[in-house]
């Protein structure tokens, strides 16, 4: 009676398991659905009229509402997991994340990634794996594309450290580069009222703060659905057996858990910011367990016109998300000023009507 | 840096926004889809063969399974919450509540209220608004039309007291009106086998009482869940934070939730009752909360033929919802026995046909 | 006023209620749609490429992505559960279970059982009662057909015993009868990178054991949920007020949550075995609580060609779930050696592309 290895595929790849320039065709292609947007709707709630009604959305130049941007990037961030982070032991960071293309239901996303840098870490036991992801829909066209780096164990400390290569990445998205997943917007058509908010792109300036006010507290059921859902299979997600032996002693939040949770709280204030159109960078700043009430505040970095559209602009966006602990006084997790309420700290353009 | 107030759209009406005539269009159109079916079956589980079969609802004569009238009467009010009762002390009542025609997966539902009466308490702390709220189908018909009136907090107990006027609203809705969002039934060609019950209208009295039997356990994460499915979003429902410093010390779940799971316990004993048609009345006369199981028993008040319909007959209900208590001896709370463990008192019509 | 008589589709049926050769049609056709599939996903977050991608179920030769076998077993036995096993003391086998047609969203199925045995116990307390349930499409073709006994009350003691009649059931499905429910597969289309496995068919041998390496665990509101969606009313899921007077203090989950959950995490060793095309036998071996992390381990029992089918051959396969228990060093539960942690003995045939 044999028993087969456990195969790459089912333990996931260490770090020297990684060569620059490894282009990685994950498994398990996924077509999103209306019911997919059903139970995402609610896990979160979000409110934002385009992603809510297909007729709001047709009346402004969408041909249907399209699929809420996070939730493509879960479903896309899911494929990636088996294959990049089941052994990482830290989810170091995001950049230039784009949404290139609207996604509607009926699309099967796919995804692909490149190892774009690696860097041994001085205590040899693992390393930094800079990778380049990109999501697919049926007609090959690339709708998200990001760049993520986690740290991975080694599966053997003496294994020779790779040639180091740290990847140029950009701090900030170009307004340029934004827009693509969103058609022209018959402005005039964009109906602020029924939206739930009258203030379009005009009436932000750079420096307002936002307290998003409302609070949502986190069931165990509610993050395993909507990470299963996403068929990411990062084991602590799921495992109370393992994990009530761990470092926390309970089950960890998927990270983005926190960030859609954000963008749903965000609605009470920024109602007609329709579009998430890229993500600049983001940290997960502490970890999130169930039974946490999540609260979010906003600050504008910066507003910009987008070359070539008189329909949108853009706000770039500093989300903070806190558990147990209202945002009415915007509170931060600094290098001085350390706020262990504070979880996701996010940085990322969101589109709205002019 | 400017910090932006929190606009009237974010912080909820207050009794003296309100204005006698004032009429609200109602934030963020939905779109309800095959999807959100699905979640409101995982979550209340009914049996009605109507609306749990496409090929069932074909062969009485709808072109398909219309939307549960309840899920119907939970997005639409959902719609409502953010305008009427953010600050609402307490949700008072409903009246004249009637379903007018049947609503479908991919149809839009907007809202809009009327503002038809408002009284101020004699505190001056807070008052009572009643409203007349419509939601609308994609073609702009009335699908549904109901009054509900709710206790206001005032933002500022000296603000002038508006001309009291207290609407004068139908204890019942009369036979004629209901029907109209049911399509004429082959009678024929309705299988009593495979809809679970042989009893038709023929087979109910008025005084007859039903106990539905079963208990369902209700989970935080199932209301939350339920709740954001409406885009519901009182506080009270999702913040455990601020609710566990509140009257409660825990999360009240929202009183449709009741109502929907004395709906789809109902099933038991009034398999054929496949179309609530209109809402005379309602109290929550208790909180519910996480944890509680809730049964529930039914009196059949009047049996009604329906002006110019020799397919259906309507029932008029007196359904009662408890918690921790089960209802083979049908519970009532009245003012001389005050049953604790009664949560829902509903008076509503049913169709079933003849 | 009267209280008529709770009916016998109320209160189920016992052991005196059946009779050799009855046949009973179910109540409640149901349509399934991709929101039950996608609810179905997010609790169970199996990650089989058919089932998951229209454009990898279309690529190798299915019209779009089928809904998972297990969800169809799940709906089809959800039927019966009403009149079959509402009394039953206890569910003590299923056989011969074949799925015949694949099942795509929009289908509604129906559900008949004929009672094929029945065997007093020697208590005469209750007896043994054996039914032949199938499912039917909208076509009336069937689509799945097993055999089941379950041990019911008498609702009499004294009720006379029925002839006694043990039906003869096969104890494995022949290769033979496998794979109607799987169109020719164009096996050079099947991308085995995608689908996340590079071991067809050919890969197994008898023998081989496989550890399946994740656990998951259930929470309260994720198996009521679940057994909601497939309106199976057993009382002991949903009932905590009842339950907590009861033999185990709490809700019992529906044996069928664990063999969807071993399913799911079986992807890890078995990515390409994409079709559950017959179930030979299975027993749940203990009971399963929400708290417990469920993992599993597969034995290949036999591999088989399939007549006249150069596609895709069958291994038959014993899962066997946990509770709270890896399953690294292959965990049994046998006469001698009994173990608690083993919750589900599987036996059943999937296909894979050759």
């Amino acid at each position: 009676m044999t028993v087969p290895p456990v195969t790459k595929a089912t333990a996931g790849n260490f770090f020297e398991d990684f060569r620059l320039g490894q282009r990685i065709r994950h498994a398990t292609p996924r077509t999103v659905t209306l019911g997919d947007v059903a139970v995402y709707n609610g896990l979160f709630g979000a409110r934002f009229a385009v992603q809510s009604s297909d007729a709001f959305a047709r009346q402004i130049g969408y041909p249907r509402a399209p699929i809420d941007d996070l939730l493509v990037f879960h479903v896309v961030f899911g494929r990636t997991v088996a294959d990049i982070s089941l052994n990482a032991v830290a989810n170091l960071g995001y950049a230039d994340c784009r949404f290139l293309k609207p996604v509607f239901p009926g699309t099967t996303l796919t995804a692909v990634s490149e190892v774009i840098g690696l860097r041994e870490n001085s205590s040899r036991k693992s390393g930094i794996v800079y990778v380049r992801s990109r999501g697919f829909d049926d007609s090959g066209d690339t709708v998200l594309d990001y760049a993520r780096w986690v740290m991975v164990s080694k599966r053997n400390e003496a294994a020779p450290a790779p040639d180091e290569k740290v990847p140029d990445l950009p701090k900030c998205v170009e307004p340029a580069q934004l827009g693509s997943a969103c058609p022209t917007i018959d402005n005039a058509a964009y109906d602020a009222e029924l939206a739930g908010s009258h203030r379009r792109f005009g009436a932000y300036r750079a420096g307002d703060r936002i307290d998003h006010v409302d609070g949502i507290t986190i069931e165990e059921a509610e993050h395993q659905i909507a990470t299963r859902l996403y068929q990411n299979t990062a084991r602590v997600h799921f495992n109370l057996f393992a994990e009530s032996k761990g470092r926390f002693r309970r089950r960890l939040i998927y990270g983005g858990h926190a960030i859609s949770l954000a963008r749903a709280l965000s609605f009470t204030g920024l109602g007609n910011a329709f579009h998430v159109a890229a993500i600049n960078g983001g940290r997960h700043v502490a970890p999130l367990f169930a039974g946490c009430t999540v609260f979010s505040w906003s600050q504008v970095i910066a507003t910009a016109e987008i070359p070539g559209r008189k329909d949108v602009g853009a706000l770039r966006l500093r989300t903070i998300a806190t558990k147990d602990r209202p945002c009415a006084d915007f509170p931060l997790k600094t290098g001085n000023d350390d706020d262990p309420s504070v979880v996701l700290d996010l940085d990322y353009w969101v589109l709205l009507p002019r």
